[in-house]
């Protein structure tokens, strides 16, 4: 698969975490030549917090982890595999799961309820619980601190490259560590994507604390994403505090704004590069909407220019055709006002009066639209409601590669 | 631009319809060497019905339609061009299009309200009212009743193929004649697309009647039909009834359930051919869904489904992953039963119990999916809502076409 033509310039390097302890193996059953299982061990245990798909049809990981999430005990354990989703895989695929969490449970002695496990690819076959089981004593048996690359490359599915940030921010006087990294490629949408997301950290908090963080960060950033508009069975989000300092019981206690703006920052980072990676992009777009009815249904609007597939290919054609951003905003099924609609493209403003703006500069647009980096601005005209979302063109190559995904 | 490969054998012959004269005339505006501009004349007058988009950024011509169908008076002309939607362009669109109006009148000797226009074409282009004008007088010279192939070739845009349909009702004993045409290819989606259809018969009908008529074979056709989840700013679908016998003020009279189902049958022909000629289309997909929460729920379920840019490109690539099927479901944001959900392709159970059916045939799937019409059935196992839809796959094709649509 060659990479992304808006792949990042590197993998940040993390620093240490204390209490994270990682570790790949290769189990060959889907991809070759590369690892595609992931085992993280919290020794001491971990508060955690998650967000999941909204899918009716969730996978079996994704029940489990709901389910021992509200239990609120400490996290020990981290188990990912790549290449199968164990999604839609009925009471086998439930039983196989089982298996797979008491072999890690077995090998770093903690209860099942303690185990957190995803796993992502196709949908509908059941894993084989004897060969990850078989791997999972192999990776238990060489856990290490350093194998952050590792570990982000082991989650990939059909994404090009490795996605990773860290951060620091300050709670009080001392310096808090932050470090995740996700995948996703195609059916990336609201709420959320065929994407993982892990985030680890050394900050001191609560379980409701993290959580109430964790959800308001993905508003903003992985659920303000779309590649393709499809949503996933088995999108993940979870984030573990290993920190075992004095707790933090206030969410609104101003100590907090600068970890708060931090993680944000963080999985914004994160978001951007699985838009990035989104299946033949060759382009990264910022869409802005403002004047909105309220902040939900600017979104809305701003999700129907980004899923648009007409505005995604004139993007991809780097042709200035805004009529289409217009019909985008007419379809999102929310108050617009087409006399004061008013669309920028690259800084230029385009539309205004209900008409195009009279001999605006159509080169300077394309020329905008020729680099990688698109910037919508879209204002409605009708409130104060605002969002912003980011998406990636359409292109011959999001077709090749899901016109023949699972050979 | 080559034939869609589901062009159907040919164009219908239409059976002749009095008080129905037709003309087109090639502006060369847009495009070379065919006509782009159709005037229909009803000299005596006929009753009219209209659906519009829903899109809040309609086209001027659409808001025209609206407000004189609001008027309940007889019409007497239809005017569309083809290469221009004179759509977002302000009051200069407003001003081209009234000159437009006023021309037809002019040369028909009718009233402004009674002359129905519509645009498709490229959205943000102000018309070019003096060089409409000069054809409409062109074509007022030319009316004749049988230019019914001209007239369906005229309104076409990115369209393939010529769409027409035909068809015989009773209403009593009398033989009552329907004949359509209509356009669409992308940014189809409801409600409605870029489409326009245009029926008219000989029954003798009220407007109340016919307007209730008019939108409830809409439900079921037009507004049932997606390409690419993309609705234009000026799709519009009238009809025409020219009959001036006693009228029938009760539409639950049975003397109109012949009238009624063969307008249904016409309509939904023609919103297959849209179908047919989905830019870049190589397969007809037939979504049923059943065991909805309602109808209004297997509806969206089914429209997720079709939407869905991962379902359309496994059936362009003849690829039986019904994962992703499931996939759609679940995102549609209605109930469904995973456990309970039963998938069919090409009449084969693919999906029961949450899972896979074992040993099922995937290259009997894998044969029908090779075929050009493809048919899925869902069941969701909630209760008995139950919907149709119809959709083509997603290829090459269309980022070809739309990723340089203006030049």
């Amino acid at each position: 698969m060659k990479k992304s033509p808006l792949t990042p310039n590197k993998f940040p390097k993390f620093p240490p975490l204390d209490g994270v302890l990682l570790s790949t193996a290769a189990t060959s059953m889907k991809y070759k030549d590369r690892d595609d299982l992931l085992l993280v061990s919290f020794p001491q245990g971990v508060v955690i917090a998650g967000v999941f798909t909204t899918s009716k049809c969730s996978s079996a990981p994704v029940d489990w982890c709901r389910g021992i999430l509200s239990l609120n005990k400490p996290a020990r354990a981290l188990l990912v595999n790549a290449g199968n989703a164990n999604a839609f895989t009925g009471k086998a695929g439930d039983d196989a799961m089982t298996s797979t969490i008491r072999s890690v449970a077995d090998n770093l002695s903690c209860e099942l309820d303690q185990v957190y496990v995803a796993s992502t690819g196709v949908i509908g076959e059941v894993l084989d619980a004897d060969v990850i089981n078989q791997y999972i004593t192999k990776a238990a048996a060489s856990l290490a601190s350093d194998k952050w690359h590792d570990a982000a490359q082991a989650i990939l599915t059909t994404d090009t490259f490795v996605k990773g940030a860290t951060r620091t921010a300050k709670v009080g006087n001392k310096s808090i560590t932050i470090c995740g990294f996700a995948k996703g490629s195609g059916m990336i949408a609201p709420d959320m994507a065929t994407m993982l997301g892990f985030i680890f950290t050394d900050a001191s908090l609560e379980q409701d604390i993290l959580q109430k963080m964790l959800q308001s960060a993905c508003d903003q950033s992985f659920n303000s994403i779309t590649v393709d508009s499809d949503t996933s069975t088995s999108d993940t989000v979870l984030a573990f505090a290993t920190g075992s300092g004095g707790k933090i019981s206030d969410i609104d206690n101003p100590i907090l704004d600068d970890f708060k703006e931090t993680l944000s920052e963080l999985m914004l980072d994160l978001a951007h590069q699985i838009v990035c990676d989104g299946e033949g992009a060759t382009k990264f777009i910022t869409i802005k909407v403002s004047g909105g009815e309220n902040n939900r249904a600017a979104k809305r609007i701003a999700m129907s220019i980004a899923n648009s597939p007409l505005v995604k290919t004139a993007i991809a054609g780097e042709d200035a055709n805004w009529g289409r951003i217009v019909m985008a905003v007419g379809k999102a099924g929310e108050q617009a006002n087409r006399d004061a609609l008013v669309i920028h493209i690259g800084g230029q403003k385009v539309t205004e009066h209900g008409m195009g703006v009279d001999g605006y500069d159509e080169a300077k647009c394309t020329e905008h639209l020729k680099g990688q980096k698109i910037d919508l601005l879209v204002d409605v005209g009708i409130a104060s409601g605002k969002a912003t979302v980011w998406t990636c063109d359409l292109t011959h190559g999001y077709i090749s590669i899901n016109a023949n995904y699972r050979s």
